[in-house]
């Protein structure tokens, strides 16, 4: 047993949140299963509930995060737009460096015997 | 206007909070004041609710943060333990590093226009 160091991040805009790893992790099921709704379920979240929360992120962010085809040969489908998904990879290779560093910084400093 | 990065940090010990900024905080005000009832003033806190934070912090940390003298020709006061006082060095400086990386990460990746 050792001391830990817990952290929480997110992504705001004039102080509202845009995206954390909850919403992130949404945007990317949706891409994946190219459904809200299927998403939604993934997440015990209503349909409505992921609407509000992607309608949330494309207003504060100022673009379309996530693009739904209607119809056509294929059938309908949700998928990421091309902005959203470059701002998605941002956020995660921000969130898989922001890890290695905290994890070193936090060694670095508490290391050895405490106190 | 742009986009911020937001983040909280903690510290734990076996799934419970150890140090928080504020717990910080509070343990910084009892050890200027020399008063745990005037630190938790400060804090808008009751003095209750301010010692329960420190026995929680001293159990979870397996020693004490501060230490208080009754009587003497100088009265009564607290104060930080050595260990303590070490650990909270210990503490700002890790938070210190960390504010500057986190910001320095969040420009590398998101730095330039957006999307």
């Amino acid at each position: 047993m050792a001391f830990q160091v817990k952290h929480k991040v997110w992504i705001e805009w004039d102080g509202k949140i845009v995206l954390s790893d909850g919403r992130a992790a949404l945007l990317e099921a949706i891409d994946e299963l190219g459904s809200i709704q299927q998403a939604a379920k993934r997440f015990g979240m209503s349909y409505r509930h992921a609407w509000g929360l992607i309608h949330k992120i494309e207003a504060r962010a100022g673009f379309k995060f996530i693009q739904t085809n209607v119809g056509g040969k294929e059938g309908g489908g949700s998928q990421l737009t091309d902005p959203g998904r470059k701002f998605l990879q941002k956020y995660r290779e921000f969130r898989r460096k922001w890890d290695a560093t905290v994890e070193e910084l936090f060694q670095q400093v508490f290391q050895g015997p405490t106190p």
